[in-house]
């Protein structure tokens, strides 16, 4: 081998996803950010030998990024890091620098009726899409989709699953409160054209919102019903409305082994669950 | 070889990126879309010989829906499309149905001041994230810059770019008109704490916004410029603040050889300028 | 509401990452999958009511994908589907069919030398791809960098991580059998401009992979420490060689509450650890 | 406005595509790249001004790359950046520095008979996955399909695209001689159960590889019917085989206005042409 020594080095984790509820009565803030973590520092003994005593697992790195979150407002999102770098520093003695990030991913309120400040515990991050979907044929009228792709809601209570189907590898346990949040990708057929195609999205995208925000959800299949329901009241000429809702979930972390409580939550972005439904005119 | 049939087969174009401006006086429409496109039928004959006379290239496909694009209003996407399908029914003998689909990515007109219905021809996509970043170090405060990203702005007018620089590789023509945009990444340090992180970061949004919206574009470099100004007029505390601004090309579709004017765009995903800069206090 | 019926449904779980170990005395096949399952059948009371009894829940369906991949050899996916579709069809009375998907990432033995039928337990995933970089000055050399991304390397034994430092929101446990797996993005700098840059890249990466397969790994500090001096030897131009490791984590699925052992592991996209560092001559 | 100066400031161009064949005699070399550019220096007018006169444009970095790409070999891509930098340094009075960059993705020629030192012009990217799908109903038989997806080749020559179906909208010209690049997505059904599903998947592959490199391909419709024809010959429990080819295109780049000739081309992203078809037992 040739002579060699360790130049720059350094470690930490990246892509910690973390969401957080803050309750202030029934008016929710929900936080959700991707966090990352990186020490600078003299950790040679686990490059040059295998020797790990200097190194913190960034295993722990995650732990303490949910901890600080259960521990700490989360509004002002710099003291949030400046916090989670100062811990890291001051359990890792061979760290000279902690370099905390984080990307707050934005949500809005949304604009429901009857609530003037915007929905106390439902939101919509982004905008939505619009898709249409065409088939010709000879001789025939044009076979004509709409849709919306991308609606990506969220809310922070009002959404349970109970009473399912169990058998020996089920170890879910019910609950009559969770986060609900899912991207909503819906199509719709016509019974006749419409005045305007353009004219009938926001009617289905508020129809949409509507039910999600206020109605107590018992199943991702309920909502979705719902919402189609809603749809096919709202505009008369749809014949069919379909969704395909993700369940993209949101899991509590368990904070027990560390002594806190708080509302902390994990959001893997593989698996999810895909609930998929067409309602019709009777 | 074994005895075999052709079965069921098709062919089309995918991802055909469209942009249009339709102005009314002052006020522009900006419509992006993806399309594609999906020709059922009898091509059985290019398949199982060498004989393309039932296949319209999807070179002319995507021709096709630019043409179109520039023909008609786009407001109702389904009746562009159900012209798209109709139109290659008509020039395609052999096939039987064409599948036009399309996503219609959405813009909002930006809010500034004094444009009480929204900028006439300012626009965002989407909802930015906030960022966060510290460097935490023994026995010295904390080192904190908070940022923006994916701040996605386009304007249909009040961009151009003359008078560069030039060699024997350069093509490029000058222009004085032409759609400007990009996905703002921006970064600010601060002097000393502000009374909130957060409360800044709307604040210097709306600067950036107002710049892009109102003032002229020489180049995005100026842009840069114009906005860093901004930033540091708008919040005191801040003491720099960085850009990252992908120069998002909008290349004008040349009609001509149709016969047809029009302002459609194509969008190409890659490659892109970048420029970047740091405006500081003097 | 308008008077209407709930058409076609079904739900299921989607982007279910599985691995498996399988082992013929030191001879490890490895296997890599992404699952999905879509159940069809009459769920209509968890649709039009809030009654969940005929829907299993998309958790259960992934835990039947670990466990059945714990009975079963998965040498042939499609027989492994099949009693991951009949499982369900079992347990679901209102499931008319259940659709199983997978996708399986190939990996190939790392060619080392001494394994003349590739490494027992040492796998590459792909095909690297090179890098390059130069930084050109007036009047001096110009910088130049060369590297390699994408080497995507996964050892199924021969790799643990032990006696780190600890804090009380340590959870991870200590082990001395794991499987170890990343991404290897490696640049290094040239003491003079060797004869070939092409001819040296397949060099290095041999080194790396060599070290990668028949080292055993007390951490990715290590083993990143390891394959530096490596590269260092085996190509003497060669200044300074800098890694970034992400550590793709493989996660053992407890298995116990279903009464089963069997090396099956979850593939979480993030978080994920990120180790750097740079080897220089000294 | 606060006083202000402009601090570090850099512009460039990211994300050019560029492939290259180099012939010696029958036996082709394929490049691919992807390029970036970034030159620092002091541009502070085309910031602080409109003045752009110090800016050579991004769309003339990226002429420059392909025009140094017919120019020189590619074989070090080393050489061929610090060409690139020093160019850029050249006609930019204005720059210090011009950092150039390039990710080179990995080709294989393809081992097909009678090649013994790997196929002359035909090549593949990477791995492909293994894909499988079953449908499982109560009292009848699980539907299987197996498939392959991502198989990526490529060939320099040996295919061409003429005497298609045109109309006004057409200006594709007729060729002999293209590249043909594609990612294969293939499915097949059984009329029986095989010995081993898995040992079916290479024996596909290595049909569809051999057609691919040995054929003229007339359009991609032709290679799929062949493709599939071959499939059907080599496996004899296949049913049928369905194919999804994506065109991906390859761009000759009009190199005339710089008096360059020399196969250098582009690759955009989108859009691309979708074959699809089906190969079914007689």
């Amino acid at each position: 081998m040739a002579e060699t020594r360790l130049g720059a080095h350094a470690y930490g984790k990246v892509g910690i996803r973390l969401a957080k509820v803050e309750r202030a009565g029934d008016r929710h803030t929900f936080h959700d950010l991707t966090v990352q973590v990186r020490l600078e520092g003299d950790f040679a003994v686990a490059y040059t030998g295998a020797d790990n005593s200097t190194s913190l697992p960034t295993d722990t790195m995650r732990s303490t990024a949910y901890v600080l979150a259960a521990d700490l407002p989360l509004t002002e999102t710099e003291r949030y890091l400046e916090a989670l770098g100062g811990r890291l520093l001051s359990v890792v003695p061979a760290a000279t620098a902690a370099h905390t990030e984080a990307v707050v991913h934005g949500w809005d309120r949304l604009a429901v009726s009857g609530a003037p400040d915007g929905h106390p515990h439902a939101f919509r991050r982004g905008t939505a899409d619009a898709t249409a979907s065409v088939t010709s044929r000879r001789d025939r009228p044009a076979e004509v989709r709409s849709g919306l792709t991308g609606l990506t809601l969220a809310k922070t209570t009002g959404s349970g699953f109970a009473g399912f189907l169990t058998d020996e590898f089920t170890v879910l346990p019910e609950t009559g409160d969770r986060i609900l949040a899912t991207a909503v990708e819906a199509e719709w057929t016509w019974l006749r054209p419409p005045g305007s195609y353009a004219a009938a999205r926001p009617v289905v995208q508020a129809a949409v919102e509507e039910v999600f925000a206020t109605r107590y959800s018992p199943s991702v299949q309920s909502t979705l019903h719902a919402a189609g329901e809603a749809v096919l009241a709202a505009v008369p000429e749809i014949a069919t409305v379909s969704f395909r809702l993700p369940n993209r979930h949101h899991i509590r972390v368990d904070l027990t082994p560390f002594g806190r409580a708080g509302e902390v939550f994990t959001v893997p972005d593989r698996p999810y669950g895909l609930i998929e439904g067409t309602v019709e005119r009777a």
